[in-house]
C-alpha cells in the first residue's frame, strides 16, 4: 500500500487531499512562501495524527504540521511534504473556572479560547492581530508574543502541560495543569517554540487569568522615547504593575493607518512622532470600582500621571478612551499593522528585540544605516516597547530579493550591539535560517542540532526549517 | 599526566582537594547521603570550570556539580566521582535596577542575592527556609520553588538567561537580559532543573520586581482546607493577585514547633487543627501609604476578608502581624520547617503536587493509608497550600527502610489518582530515580533519556541522577 493509500485508511479518504483539492495549502498568508505539498492530511484525533506519524515514519515522508498558517517566516513551507493540518482537532475540551485553566487541541482559533475564556470572567492573555485565524498549534509552535507579553509572559509562561505526537508515532503526555512539577527535563517547553521540528503538538493546558474588572487605555504623544519608557516606569508604579500593553507607533504608522482605512481617525489633532498606546487592567474592585463621582480608579490613576507629564513636558498630548467603543478604536489602530506591513508592498521585515532602553538607539541607528544603504528606502515600524520588540519594516527602492541580505545584516550588527535578539516573537521557520546561521551562539547551535538528531533521527519533522 | 594533576595544573593545586581534605564533601547536610569523592576540584571561573571539564572528559571521569549542597534528593552523591564545587564563583556580576535583573555567578549563597536586591529597593523573590546556605547554582540545577511561587513563579520564571559548560568543556552562552527572544529551541529551560545531568550551570541572568511597600502577614485557623481555598480566593479578589505567601501547617506542626523551640509562642490561645500562613505584599502606593489614622491600606484589605469570614464561620481566629518583629515571628515558624522534619528522627519525605483543590483529599488518604500499613506511623506536613505543594512527611514505628518504597508507593499511587506529580520541588537526585522509574510517562521518559544521551554521550554528568 502507497503512503497516500494508508494515510486515507488511518484517518478517512476524504481527510487526505492531493492535486488540485490542495488549494488553500500551497502558501502562508502572506503568499510570499508558495509550495505545493506531496498531500494534505486533516485529521481528527490525537489517535488519527498518531497514525499519520506512523506511516510518516515508516515511509520516510517529510511532515510539515500546519494550524491557522498565519506565521510570517515560511514555517509551514511543505514542498514535496505531507502538509498535516490541525483544524479539525478544533475542540476547547474543558474550561475549569476554578482552576483557571483550559484544555484546548492544537486546532482551536486563538480568539475562539477568548471567547469561551471571557464567558467565565475570565482571560486568555496572549493577544496579536492575527487572534482571529491563528490556532493554537501555532501559537505554541512559535511560543508566540503579542502585545500583552509585559503582563502575562508569553506562550511559555501561559502553558502548564501539552501533548505531542513524536514523529515515531508515540504520544507524549505531560498534560500536567500543575504550578509545580520537578520531576525531570522541561520537555513542555522544548517542544514549545520548536516550530514543530521535533515533533506535533496537539493539546495543551493553558493558564486563564481573571478578566479585569475595568481597563484604563490610552494614546499618549511623547516626545522621545525616553520619554515613553519614563511613562512605562510611572505607571507600573503608580498601579502595582498592572500596564497590560504598552505599544509603539513612530508618526509614519499614524500616516499609513489613515491612508489606508478612509474611517480611520487620527489619535491627535496634531500630527506627533512619536505615539504610545497604553492599557492598564484593574483588577481589584479598589481600583475597578467607580466612585460617588463616577470615576474609575484605574482611569484616573492613568490620568493622574499624564497629568504629571505633561505638566514636566514629559508628554506632549494624551487621549484616554471614555468607552469601550474609543477603547476599540484605539485597539483597532495597533492592530492593523500585518495589513498596514504589507500594504506598502515588497518588504524586507526584521522582528528583532533589544533591552528596553536601547529600542530608542536601534530605531536611530536603524534608519539612518539602512538609509545609507539604500537611500530611497521607506520604513514602517511598530513596537511592543514594553517589552523591546521591534517590528522594523524596510520597503526598499531597489529589488527586495537584492537587497534583502544586506539589509537584515545591517539590522543584525546593530542588534548584536546592543544586546539584542535577531528573533524576538516570530521564529525562524525558513526566513531566519540564514540570520540563525550568522548569529546564534555556534555552541547553542551545536546542542539544538544534537537535539534535534536525537528525537527525530530521520530527520521528517518540518525538514529544513529552523535549523540552518 | 594523571586526571588529579591535570586538575592542579588546570585550576591551582590547592584548589584540588584528595583524601583528608575533602572532609565537608562527603556528605549532604542531611547525613543520609554520604559518599567519598575521588577528589574536589573549585574552580574560581568559567574558564576553570571548562577546563575541569576538558580534563574529566578526556579521561572519562564522572563529574557532580555542587553548590551549595542544601538538595533533599541526593543530587551531589559523588561517590568516586570529581565532586565540582562552585562556591569560589560566587559574584554578583551587577545588579541592574533600570533593567531590573542581577548577573549572577552559580556560587552565589540565595540570601546573599536577596540582600544586594534589597539595597536597591527590588526583591529576588524566590526564597525558602534552606536560603543562608543554598547556592544559585543549586537553585537552577533544581528548579527551586519556595513560599512565593504562587505570585512571582518558580526558578525558570526568573531567569532570562544562564551560561552553561557543557561534558566536553565547551560554554554555551545564553546570558540574554531579553523579554522576547525566539531564535531557536528553549535550552534555557532544559539545562534549569535537569539537575547537573547535562552540564554545568555558571551563571544566570536573573529577574529582580520592585520589593512591595508594604506586606500584610498574618496567621489564620480555618475549620478545613475548603476554608483556606475560600480565603485565598477571596483575598486575590480583594488585592488583585497580590498573595504572596500561603503556607498550610496542620495542628501537629505547630506543636512540633513549640516543643523544638521553647522560646517559640503558639499563634493563637487555642490550639487549631488547620493553621495558615498568609501574606500579601502592596506593589501600589494605594495600597501601601497609612491613610489619617496610620492604617496601612493592604493591611486593611487583609483584615477586612478575615472579617467578613469569621463572621460566617469560615475562619475560626485571625492575627495580623502590627510589626516586622511580628511579621518575622511568623516566618520563623514556617521557615523552621526543614529542621523539624529531621528533628523527628528517620524520615521518609514525599515531596508532591496535587491540584490545589485536592490537598485536603490527598491529606485524608495519605494518613489514612499509610496508617493502614504502619498503625504506629507518625506524620509531619507542611505546605506550599497556594501552589498546591505538600511535603508529606511520615516518621514510622518501623524500620524506616523497610517501609520506604511501600510508603512511597502508597503515597505516589494517591497522588497519581489525583492529578498530581511524584516531584513537586526538590527534584530527582538518587532518592527520587525508583519513583521516576515507577511513575513518569514512559514516552517521556525515552525522550528525556535521548536528549541525555545526545548532550552527554560520555554519560560522565552527574551519572546516575535524574534519569533511572
Amino acid at each position: 500500500m502507497g503512503f497516500v493509500e494508508r494515510l486515507r485508511d488511518a484517518i478517512g479518504a476524504k481527510y487526505v487531499l492531493t492535486g488540485d483539492d490542495m488549494a488553500g495549502y500551497d502558501s502562508d498568508w502572506t503568499g510570499k512562501y508558495r509550495f505545493r505539498p506531496l498531500a494534505v492530511a486533516r485529521p481528527a484525533s490525537t489517535a488519527e495524527v498518531a497514525a499519520v506519524m506512523r506511516a510518516a515514519s515508516e515511509a520516510g515522508v517529510g511532515v510539515v504540521p500546519m494550524a491557522g498558517n498565519t506565521g510570517l517566516m515560511g514555517g509551514t513551507h511543505a514542498e514535496g511534504k505531507l502538509a498535516l493540518s490541525l483544524e479539525r482537532m478544533n475542540a476547547i475540551r474543558a474550561i475549569r473556572p476554578g482552576a483557571r485553566i483550559a484544555i484546548v487541541e492544537a486546532g482551536v482559533v486563538l480568539s475562539q479560547l477568548h471567547e469561551a475564556a471571557e464567558a467565565e470572567g475570565l482571560v486568555f492573555p496572549l493577544t496579536f492581530g492575527a487572534k482571529g485565524s491563528a490556532r493554537i498549534g501555532g501559537v505554541l509552535g512559535t511560543n508566540a508574543g503579542g502585545s500583552n507579553v509585559l503582563r502575562y509572559g508569553n506562550t511559555r509562561a501561559l502553558c502548564l502541560g501539552i501533548e505531542v505526537v513524536l514523529p515515531s508515532g508515540e504520544v507524549l503526555d505531560t498534560m500536567s495543569e500543575l504550578l509545580k512539577d520537578n520531576s525531570g527535563y522541561d520537555l513542555r517547553d522544548l517542544f514549545i517554540g520548536s516550530e514543530g521540528t521535533l515533533g506535533v503538538v496537539t493539546a495543551a493546558v493553558l493558564r486563564l487569568h481573571p478578566k479585569p474588572a475595568a481597563y484604563a487605555t490610552g494614546m499618549v504623544a511623547v516626545p522621545d522615547l525616553a520619554g515613553g519608557l519614563d511613562l512605562l516606569n510611572r505607571l507600573q508604579r503608580a498601579t502595582g504593575g498592572a500596564v497590560e500593553a504598552f505599544e509603539y507607533m513612530p508618526g509614519h504608522y499614524i500616516d499609513a493607518h489613515l491612508a489606508h482605512d478612509k474611517s480611520a481617525r487620527p489619535p491627535f489633532e496634531e500630527r506627533h512622532e512619536h505615539n504610545i498606546m497604553v492599557e492598564v487592567g484593574a483588577t481589584a474592585p479598589r481600583d475597578a470600582t467607580p466612585d460617588e463621582a463616577g470615576e474609575v480608579p484605574i482611569v484616573a490613576h492613568l490620568e493622574g500621571v499624564l497629568g504629571e507629564m505633561i505638566e514636566a513636558g514629559r508628554v506632549l498630548d494624551a487621549v484616554v478612551a471614555r468607552s469601550e467603543a474609543q477603547r476599540r478604536e484605539i485597539w483597532a489602530r495597533r492592530e492593523a499593522a500585518a495589513e498596514l506591513t504589507f500594504a506598502a508592498g515588497p518588504a524586507i521585515i526584521a522582528d528583532v528585540s533589544v533591552p528596553l532602553d536601547r529600542v530608542s538607539d536601534f530605531l536611530d541607528r536603524g534608519y539612518a544605516e539602512v538609509s545609507a544603504r539604500d537611500p530611497g528606502a521607506r520604513f514602517f515600524v511598530v513596537s511592543h516597547l514594553g517589552d523591546g520588540n521591534v517590528h522594523f519594516t524596510v520597503n526598499p527602492s531597489q529589488d527586495t530579493d537584492k537587497l534583502y541580505d544586506a539589509v537584515m545584516e545591517i539590522v543584525e550588527d546593530i542588534v548584536a550591539d546592543l544586546g539584542g535578539s535577531f528573533s524576538a516573537e516570530h521564529g525562524i521557520g525558513l526566513g531566519k535560517r540564514a540570520s540563525m546561521a550568522r548569529r546564534k551562539d555556534k555552541v547553542a547551535l551545536g546542542v539544538m542540532r544534537a537535539i534535534k538528531d536525537a528525537l527525530d533521527p530521520q530527520g521528517i519533522m518540518n525538514p529544513g526549517k529552523v535549523l540552518p
